[in-house]
């Protein structure tokens, strides 16, 4: 007998949950935010900011939506925020399936793009259709990089691990070659959002050169 | 030596910190968002929809603001979705100072206004002075209940748990004394916003109660 405080997941088969929630709409609801939960699971290569662990992709998203609210004002275009908060919300949701793919992995980077547009056809269809094709269309929109809300929510994506980096002495820099031109290069699409923004992630990639938290570039 | 490759938390002095970001309303901005990251270390008794865990309170913040995008349209009142999204995004920051107060733990709950008021007075006030206000005013809001946003915004943040507790087998259902009367007590605010969420919560507990994971009430 299994232990019942001891919680363990439990499957409904397709009668149980249309007897449960009779409601087709509310069901596909239901079925997508149960299903979405798993990016709980899904690890990234940038530590907490105690060094404790890696953090994972649900507790990342929520970061860089906060990050959103509170640096709008340095997008140097203006940005409809709350455009840019549901892009940052489900911006990586398409890794339930596809993974977390490390940006110092050239490899993984080449079939990223196949990857992810895969999973984001699987999982956003889960949704009722207006709602599949809305939230979707948010996700297009973030990888497309074309309006001044995707390249600002593009911007906070690559801030946050290069505070994570410095702030736990170096993180993911330490990957065998990376150095400060690579992340410069990385970190670029801060500034084609935010010249303020950017300007504050050169002096702490500089900070972190100065510190040997860094190897330096040529 | 420390192993470089091993992350631990870097901490600047404010001199260290002035010179690096030299914008104080940056620099105020950032030290926030480095202090909230915390977040992701206040554990909640719910567990993963796996059983692997109990969430932390960033993913769970995470959710909350996706299952509002998902779930609006069911708010009884028509409800300003991006201040949903923003009060659900900071709605539990307080309890980096204050912890996680447990929903069946009457003594804490006694007490929990008070810690929270002063862990709300620190932590937004890190922030520049027009920022601290407003994201005070939105957690004030919240925990007001008094505008349809704050009612949905409760609704989500009761509705979520319960969806946890039924598909773990009982979750923290198990806790002893608990039983259906308490959790529908509990779970009331979910009927204060919507009417289908409210009938799906309760179709939800009937449900739990016919599988044995949680006791019936009188």
């Amino acid at each position: 007998m299994n232990d019942p405080a001891k919680p363990a997941p439990v499957t409904l088969n397709a009668r149980e949950m249309a007897n449960l929630l009779p409601d087709e709409r509310l069901r596909s609801q239901f079925l997508f935010i149960l299903e979405v939960e798993a990016l709980k699971q899904v690890l990234r290569r940038t530590p907490l900011l105690d060094g404790s662990r890696r953090e994972n992709d649900a507790e990342h998203s929520w970061q860089l939506a906060l990050m959103a609210m509170v640096l709008a004002e340095h997008a140097d275009e203006a940005v409809d925020l709350p455009r840019v908060l549901k892009m940052l919300l489900i911006h990586d949701i398409v890794e339930i399936d596809a993974g977390d793919t490390f940006i110092y992995d050239a490899a993984a980077l080449t079939d990223q793009e196949a990857r992810e547009k895969i999973a984001a056809d699987r999982i956003f269809g889960l949704l009722p259709a207006d709602q599949a094709e809305e939230l979707r269309a948010l996700w297009d929109e973030f990888e497309a990089r074309e309006t001044a809300e995707a390249r600002f929510a593009r911007a906070i994506d690559r801030l946050q691990p290069l505070l994570h980096n410095f702030f736990t002495g170096g993180g993911t820099w330490h990957t065998p070659g990376v150095t400060s031109v690579d992340v410069t290069a990385r970190k670029s699409p801060i500034g084609a959002s935010s010249a303020s923004l950017w300007e504050a992630a050169q002096a702490i990639i500089a900070e972190g050169v100065a510190r040997g938290y860094l190897k330096p570039g040529e």
